[in-house]
């Protein structure tokens, strides 16, 4: 098998930051993508934040000759986002909803709402099988008081643990998406170490684009600057991640990133900057040709500083779950009260209108909305422990095996 | 490798019934469960519905001897309610929940809030690789109307694409569980065709237990009789499957179910029977040996009866989205109206007092309350509806992918 000719590989990814009435110059925007999409001729396109299904159709009738096969991811409420568009058959696709998302009463980040998930399309391309996976994780919106964190956390491992199952199987492993973590962040040093995933920045021969590989600018209109004024060359948060299985290399001949403005137009694509690279994938022969694994003691630091970023999003969870218990019991002792205040009047124990109707009903039914609400968020909280608990969990388990069984990774 | 000594495994699963609060005698069994698999020595306990994490810990504690290794699967309110035990070390574990599950509105049921889900523990026995499944599908309740069929059929789907995808590099699958579905139901025939999961119970060399191998059973004093009046023997809705990887043989030697009560006592364990079989796992050293796969007209026939459930899931959940729409959309007028008339007698374009303050008051109130709640149902029947949407997708895409290349499965 030694010698067959390389297969060349050009993948696309980009977070399209196309929200319905929200984002602007939307359907411009889509319409942009299309057209380099349809010029470019690449391989595999990984898309996020597609979250109208007319615009993922319109990208697919746009799309239909360079890359005829596509799959769009569905789930939450207004769907996860995340679409695939391939040259090659699509033969299988799983999707896998991460269990903590954000909190459903924080509207104005919205991010409870779109289902944040991972999505996986198995492709076969010339004989080798590629599990390509496209996700976006929560955003930040606050790096110094991030209150995602433990969720951000959670929904690496969890991706980690999806791939890792997922892609025992595979040929060679592909991740595209917006991670919202920047290099050095706990989650992505986790998902690297522990599946073996290896970043097509900091291994490319080749790059051209944004300073430090940036993928949010302050050069981009549509980003806020304010946001990025700690970081004056932008963050990089929009990743191509990839691993070859046994008897498989992969490497980056050449990445590269949008700058900004598209070519010929006065706007970007999107807010963030698109992640475009070129793989060479060969077959070694080697049956047992797998790179080196993560050094256990490395392993053991990262997944410890996970865990330890887990146990304070449970504690926070517990507060909360807390707070919300006692306060739907505040308002049920307060209906409670009422009632046998009224029963007291109705049985003729207090004389005259002991108190005004239209208050006395008015009082009640703020309180029955109170109790429903603090209900309701007990038992989100409720969900948010036990997930945070058995992540903490099924980290001690992974420590616990690594110490005993140090070969196993 | 050929000729190596046959592993012998005894596997044990069941349904424990032990709802806190509800289920009847329910420590107690839990004891007598935990008695029982101390006697036996089982090499692995596959439970469901322990929804205490107490009865998870007394157990824990109880098999410690003879089960030392044991994951508890957290998902939900209160958790999914599975558990394995093992003689042998866990190494890895993964949860999916299902994307549907029943409605939280149908509080009489209650299985929206048990987070159904499946889960996965990867065990090493003697060097051979077990993917070991426990899951627990969404309840039937009434087989005649059964509006939960589309949502089990969706969890169906996703348990054997779950399988699919993180089995690959498994030497032996083993599924253990409540799948609430008798042997020729269109669930299960899905899951055995798609997978190649072999049952148990039409397998084995020896059974022994109730006839028919039912799980449900009459004579059990903690089953609702009436429930099953049309199946007088009981019905078989509890399972352990099982498959072989590349290089393997499974057979299972001997079946056994429990017949009611408990030896020695006037209970049985739970209102479900226990299922015990005996595997035989060996080493073929052919590493092609897998079994031939279904035949593709069958896989095609199956896939297509299970894609018209789902379709008939997602008319009924399309008009349960619009009605709820509807709902919300009346009641934002009534609010608007008030709002309206409020304004124009605080304008003094009325004459006097129009209306009684305390029914304007109730009556914004209640208007509000529907408000909230049919707009809860709308969020609700649209991720329904996307899920459903999402499922018949890939079920279209598995049917080509079927016709296009029938070597595939």
């Amino acid at each position: 098998m030694e010698g067959d000719p390389a297969l060349r590989l050009r993948v696309f990814d980009l977070n399209c930051w196309a929200i319905r009435y929200l984002s602007k110059r939307r359907q411009e925007r889509i319409r942009l993508i299309g057209d380099r999409l349809c010029q470019e001729g690449f391989d595999l396109v990984l898309l996020q934040e597609v979250w109208s299904e007319q615009d993922y159709s319109d990208l697919k009738a746009k799309l239909g000759g360079c890359c005829p096969y596509s799959h769009y991811f569905r789930s939450g409420v207004i769907g996860s986002g995340l679409c695939i568009f391939s040259k090659f058959p699509i033969l299988d696709t799983l999707l896998y909803q991460y269990s903590l998302n954000g909190y459903p009463y924080m509207l104005q980040h919205g991010d409870w709402f779109c289902g944040k998930s991972v999505g996986l399309a198995v492709i076969n391309i010339s004989g080798i099988v590629f599990n390509v996976y496209v996700t976006h994780l929560h955003a930040e919106y606050c790096r110094e008081k991030d209150a995602y964190l433990p969720h951000r956390v959670v929904q690496a491992w969890e991706l980690l643990q999806f791939i890792r199952h997922t892609a025992k199987a595979a040929d060679v492993v592909l991740l595209g998406g917006d991670l919202n973590m920047h290099p050095q962040d706990v989650g992505i040093r986790l998902l690297r170490c522990w599946t073996g995933l290896r970043d097509a920045f900091t291994e490319t021969k080749h790059f051209e684009g944004c300073e430090d590989g940036c993928t949010l600018i302050p050069n981009n209109c549509f980003t806020v600057n304010s946001e990025l004024q700690p970081f004056p060359l932008g963050i990089r948060i929009d990743y191509i991640l990839y691993k070859a299985g046994s008897g498989f290399t992969v490497r980056c001949e050449e990445l590269q990133t949008t700058t900004g403005t598209a070519p010929g137009t006065d706007i970007p694509y999107s807010d963030h900057e698109a992640v475009m690279a070129t793989l060479h994938v060969q077959r070694t022969g080697q049956a047992a040709g797998v790179t080196p694994s993560t050094a256990v003691p490395a392993l053991v630091e990262v997944l410890s500083e996970a865990r330890t970023e887990v146990r304070v999003g449970l504690q926070a969870a517990r507060r909360q779950r807390y707070s919300s218990g006692r306060m739907a019991l505040l308002a049920l002792l307060l209906l409670l009260l009422q009632a046998a205040a009224a029963l007291g009047a109705l049985a003729g124990l207090a004389e005259g209108q002991p108190f005004p109707k239209l208050s006395f009903a008015l009082l009640a039914f703020l309180a029955l909305g109170v109790l429903l609400l603090a209900t309701g968020l007990h038992l989100f909280h409720t969900i948010e422990v036990k997930m945070l608990q058995g992540t903490e969990e099924q980290m001690r388990m992974a420590l616990g095996v690594l110490q005993e069984h140090p070969g196993r990774s």
